[in-house]
């Protein structure tokens, strides 16, 4: 199986990080690419950003012969529905992905985000997925160093009592072990919620059954 | 990797079904154990059914050092927030897990129910696991046999123009694919999108990682 | 008319504080008994725990013929949907009964609860009762002391502006004289809220007409 | 204990209507005392109606130092807020108790109403009481027969599969006890849900406790 | 075009803030008058007070002929359904329209109230016009300073992080402008959003097409 | 005043009927001008259309110096978050300037739909613009013709009993009137909504008041 985790962004330190996770995650159990774009900035956050992104994303996907499975690598999930729409391929967004898992895992969440100017749109966000009630709070880390992570996902513990975090950013996929090892409360990574999704999808779509 | 599919029935016959689609998914990628339980009825579907299930469950999850992940395969997750409660594996129930794969592939479900009683408790589920503006109908089919959940699935997407479809009975699992090739709109069986579910955690909680 | 009031915990001085109420609250109109349970831990807090006290409380609403209603007096409702199924006699449950007054008596509430660990689950009891967005603050007292109690509610009517107060514990059912009449806001102890409403349902059952 | 029914309309018949609902329903339990407006129409329905009974209501309640509490007994709950705010006592409306107890009794319910220019308000009131995704159906019978109440009943039953039915209109009064042993499922009329409500509530006024 | 703008307190110094606001925002394309009531205190606040008003409301509709709109220019919105029901021409209320532009504005807003007591009755309000998960945070400025106001909006901004500002009190009208210009978020007065909602429909009602 | 309405479709006979609604709206108080897109289809109705047009689109605002505001009038209203966000002008979509209004007339809204494909994207257009329960049907007429799509509007009335309805479709712009006429229930058209808030939206920027 091959699935091709397209970063929406160009930053290459970015794809660093999210290959880093990837490859932990897989663990050999399938490959999975790390492409970004070219024609997005550095950090995707606006609107534009996202359309700027679409033509280069639909290429991607539509010469993807060679993958089973789509990624969408950054946590506003931008252009997500329109590749979903052209390929019958699964397609997953890591926010999508990691908020659905966080729906599991208790009756709220915290999400950590890049900026306050995000919050919004991950209410929006939380809402289009149907989590907005359980979306109850959002931390805005001091860097995106992992200590500054763990305190903005510690704050959201200890002052909203959220059941779980999820992580706001493709940049914090590695920080996933040290805030869930010290806050003692399910942290989830949008890159790994997606593989894991996509890979299962893949795998559904293969052996559905018939009796 | 071990999965243990809890099937809260006392049926046999239920427990072929799932095994027939556990082992057509896993695709020998991992283990797929069923085992039902011996002091329910051969259909759970009453509330005391569930009480009387939740022993025996327990023990199977607290004895079940060998396995690295649960499913409760039962479209009424019966005992799901205790087992959950009662272990740090992943415990993934076949209703959660179809109805949030759901939400992720459309605005809309319906839910083939085994019963018209049935209605009400799936009503409540959905509205637990946040889906209850998604779950647009339920259509209960004539009979277990294949064509009649067609026929039922059928008859949702016609009339109530739902998005896709979510199987509501461990008993339908293995009616997927006849259904989305006849209906093309995504069908979804609980034991496989449970098993991609567990999986995927099973992967997820031993490769978090620290950068 | 006599009521079983059975109180899922173990323990005897919550015994005791449920009594008072209740005998406080009926007045001599009716009798109402209270029954702890033997098998569960002293306080119920676990799904482990309600699992637990399935089979006693079911034995008591089976062999509870001199009963015209039951009452489940732990503000998780422990069971409440079993009960419901296995008799046609009223049962009542006091988070469900607190809360829906509430929600009669203003537009939002707070429930102060025993454990900051709690807060999630009455998150998930509000939304199964259709409160949620009532639902708007939780405060955790100190003790068990009435004094507390009365500081954790006054925090959250004047941090959080709640029209109303839910005591979201059977050990706080003698603290809302206290608190209401310092905080001039209603305030609703779970045991007076499930007696009356059980009471009514007795009558209700009773004198239905045909005209 | 004295209870004023207030029939926010002007018509005899109505009036009788409820005055043997309510002594069937307090049995002897207390005093229930009906009257009517004479301003108002026969039967009200539009928010002008409402706005000419707030006077008379209003006075009804200010001039009522005899009773103990007071029921708006028309199911568009006319002036509920207004009589709420002026009174330490209860007030309780026949809608608002309604879709609260049958808010207990299921996961859906149908009100039965008068006209089909009724189904907008109910659905305003529903949402206003937290039930919206709750009311499920709506039906309106041929005539206020109880026969015709029971087939309206019925349908919503049989059609959209609710659990319980709101009988929403004080004519319909007594008909709970026709359809509820015809149809096997809860059947709620208004005002005895409402004096349920109000001899609780003043009960619990009088015997809150403080240990 | 003639609009009447109802306002109604009997404070003649809010009708003075109501005419500057009406004045500035038609510039001459159409007249907008604004009339008091006489019977209500000069704030209305209470539900009582809104009773009060019906009556002369309902006169100043049915004989306002001349006018082709009419506003409701309480941020409570008194009386709206009522003057809606019994003309068929456009009836706009301050806080609908407030809510609404807002709602198109972001993904959350704070309101600007006059008091604590009103903040449950603005969430009721929000519920009624299905803004209530927009409507994120509530602050009361220390008086009807405009700068007061302005810390008021500037701590929902930087404490709740709101998308933008619903000016939530006839009386505050005059403010907009300041405040938007130092926040950088849209900040809605009602009084300027009513009239260009009744301007609006009023244009729609004459210029509907047909072809 | 000027206001430019984007056709995101290119098909000429759309422009002239939204030109037809436009001039008979604004009706000489300002200039609304229409341009549709050119690399789009005929009728814009997947999300690579949406995509193809979105450059376009954002040209059209960044050279429209000329112009005080923008339209989106197509009713899946295509990157209007995009142009919101790229322009301090006002930008109006047609969908959700139509539910918005529909939403002030009534409790429910029914939307005429050109096809049962698009029913899915309404449902959560409607999500997104806080009108889920408000939207209780959609109906699909036979043709584009006049009278198909008031039999599609009646048949909701009837069969769904909506206060109000909602022409989900650019092309359906003139057939307000008639529709209106003979249902007796509010109709409206996205185009007359959309420039009934863009009009406003102009005015109110300009004149803001500070006192």
């Amino acid at each position: 199986m091959k699935i091709l985790i397209i970063n929406p962004n160009s930053d290459e330190k970015t794809n660093e990080i999210i290959r880093t996770k990837a490859e932990a995650f897989v663990n050999g159990a399938c490959e999975a690419e790390v492409k970004s774009l070219k024609k997005t900035p550095k950090l995707v956050s606006s609107y534009e950003d996202i359309a700027l992104g679409a033509g280069e994303m639909m290429d991607l996907v539509r010469e993807g012969e060679a993958y089973d499975a789509f990624i969408v690598a950054c946590h506003s999930d931008p252009n997500l529905d329109l590749l979903k729409e052209i390929t019958s391929k699964p397609v997953v967004g890591i926010a999508e992905a990691s908020m659905k898992l966080a729906s599991m895992a208790g009756n709220s969440f915290a999400v950590i985000s890049p900026s306050v100017k995000s919050i919004s749109k991950k209410m929006a966000l939380a809402r289009k997925y149907h989590c907005e009630s359980l979306f109850q709070a959002t931390r805005v880390p001091a860097s995106n160093e992992i200590e500054d992570i763990y305190q903005a996902a510690k704050a959201a513990v200890e002052e909203a009592h959220v059941d779980c975090i999820v992580l706001g950013c493709a940049n914090y996929a590695n920080a996933d072990k040290y805030c869930e090892e010290k806050l003692h409360v399910p942290v989830f990574d949008g890159v790994a919620c997606a593989l894991m999704m996509a890979q299962g999808l893949v795998m559904y779509q293969k052996y559905k059954t018939c009796k």
